[in-house]
């Protein structure tokens, strides 16, 4: 993970630079002190395995006992220029009709959120429909959905802001509501176009190892997408094996509203020390360049799952991130992240409620 | 899957016999009427990935929209005549002791349960101990630890019978109860070196390869563990590469008391349709030996995780069943087994809870 500091959009916002002045890693000391107490629980050394890992992590990130009873799903929702070039199975109403349905309760993130006890946040960032008449939506619309990438940039540089600063307020409010752990999700349809882009932009992969199915297009289909995803990297100068590329540029150039909401909010929740899973595809392409803004963000993040769209895999190596769940979903939406948050959660309460070996007088190891 | 009808111990017990013959496979209409329904939900078609196949398999089971919100867990206790041989890096005792842990609510399987809703059941079918004091425990002792397999038959056909018979009437206890799903689980010092001779004698792996650390063996110790399980294979003529062995003479042979209970609640879970979920590598090994004498009952188990036992995965492999989780896990007590129960309640609740495109409007995917 290279650092790009030279971005002169940077050093222009205050409150996105606030951001990345206070993230700070995780801290070693009370890592080390977590894995003393895990080693001190009725249990063979190690053998809990990443949920022990997953519990140091959060007690490290914390500096506290892992707490993540107060747990929200944030749920970016925007549309797409690029839906013009038929880079998508669906057609883009199904974005705004699918926030509809998040807000009745009937889509896989309310049903996976109500079993874990998790808060639904639903926020337009840039839906290209009228949201006048709904209840319970965050109305943080940038414009009717991005430009259409293959032509000029998705955002313009205010716009990008204005997302970046949606994520960034949202982070400061659920501090100060008290949330311990939040999920970010997203639904736009075209949007793993953009990811797709980011990723190769970011990691140099070529397009037809970082270009999946997204919601179900194949054959020609597929083989359009691809040939769309190369035409953009090549109209934003985007060949990273040239020269590293300045992170907000890719965002500017191919990402979507959503996308810069997410990376805006994972920066300011490090900040406040709020413990953040990061969904699929789309999400971690978002993740990937906070990341890229501010390197130390990586070890405070946990990936949740790992999807099937092949360029997900190819960004969580890029990012030296596991991910905790491998159930084969290409869903969004916060699924995968929200689904687990009960591993988390299952870690967090090991380290809580378990036995010692001394308070339950069980014999130790044999030396 | 060989199926060993020869077994001349089979035919003389009418209770084993009446829970083998129960066992009808899941039903493929129902596992297709799930799939048309998931189809339905408004999702990219097989975008949720296992989630959809673990809700369709619960169907096909049940014969009927899944059901699980009444689960349990059964932790069988037991100790090994095998750990006179030094096979571990923990004294015999810490059965004793964690079964009072597990009364007391401090393992980590009770906090694993507590999370999930999960109901605990310890059952001590073999401990070396007096539990006459201890509340809330099932008194199913069958003797105290099996004997010395390096010298003689793990158990008499008798105890073998009567260790199966207390699974198979726990297993008309939690139908009587309502229980939908229950995961089976064990604790017993030693049982990791019964665990890797069941799975060399059922698969053919060399003992180099089914040995593990188990609860910490290491170096010198983890050799002599390897030596001991290759002298217990040579003693009771458990050669499969010569000719199949009978899974009731392994069991009786080199199992223990918590394996054959495992075994036999298994076995008349799925008579009852209840889904079972099978924890690590020694709950696995009981669930290969129930496979071995049903081969209809392996489509109806859930393997809840991958263990770090190196034999689990070799097990597994055998009885091609993908697990859920793969946490790095090797603890047992059914921890890996139910913390599964919650993608497995996600996968029902999903079934039963998401929207249909018809129902919220939402247009479908293009032709």
């Amino acid at each position: 993970l290279h650092r790009h500091t030279e971005s002169p959009t940077l050093t222009h916002d205050p409150l996105l630079q606030e951001a990345l002045d206070g993230i700070e890693p995780p801290d070693p000391g009370w890592l080390a002190s977590a894995r003393s107490h895990l080693d001190c629980l009725t249990k063979p050394l190690g053998s809990l395995g990443r949920l022990e890992d997953i519990a140091a992590k959060i007690a490290s990130i914390q500096r506290t006992a892992p707490q993540v009873e107060r747990k929200a799903v944030y749920v970016f929702a925007a549309d797409h220029g690029i839906t013009e070039e038929g880079v998508s199975a669906y057609p883009r109403e199904v974005t705004r009709q699918m926030v509809l349905n998040f807000l009745n309760g009937g889509a896989a993130i309310n049903v996976i959120a109500r079993q874990t006890g998790a808060q639904v946040v639903i926020v337009d960032v840039g839906v290209d429909g009228d949201f006048s008449s709904a209840q319970g939506l965050l109305h943080k619309k940038v414009r009717r959905g991005t430009r259409n990438m293959l032509r000029t940039t998705a955002m313009e540089e205010p716009e990008m802001l204005q997302a970046l600063h949606t994520g960034i307020e949202l982070a400061d409010e659920a501090n100060r509501r008290g949330i311990h752990m939040a999920a970010v999700g997203e639904m736009g349809i075209g949007n793993t176009t953009s990811a797709s882009a980011i990723t190769a932009a970011l990691t140099g992969a070529s397009p037809s190892l970082v270009t999946g199915a997204g919601t179900g297009v194949a054959g020609a289909a597929l083989e359009h997408k691809r040939a769309v995803i190369e035409a953009v990297l090549a109209k934003h100068h985007l060949d990273c094996s040239r020269a590293p590329v300045d992170p907000l540029q890719i965002l500017r150039s191919v990402g979507g509203f959503e996308i810069a909401a997410i990376a805006g909010m994972l920066l300011n929740c490090a900040r406040h020390r709020i413990v953040t899973v990061v969904d699929g595809f789309i999400a971690t392409s978002a993740a990937a360049i906070a990341c890229a803004l501010a390197p130390a963000l990586r070890d405070c993040l946990f990936a949740g799952h790992e999807s099937q769209e092949p360029g997900h895999r190819i960004l969580l190596e890029h990012l030296k991130l596991e991910p905790i769940l491998r159930l084969k979903m290409r869903l969004g939406e916060g699924t995968g992240a929200v689904l687990a948050f009960h591993i988390i959660e299952a870690a967090a309460r090991i380290y809580n409620e378990m036995a010692t070996f001394a308070s339950a007088q069980v014999s130790a190891a044999k030396a």
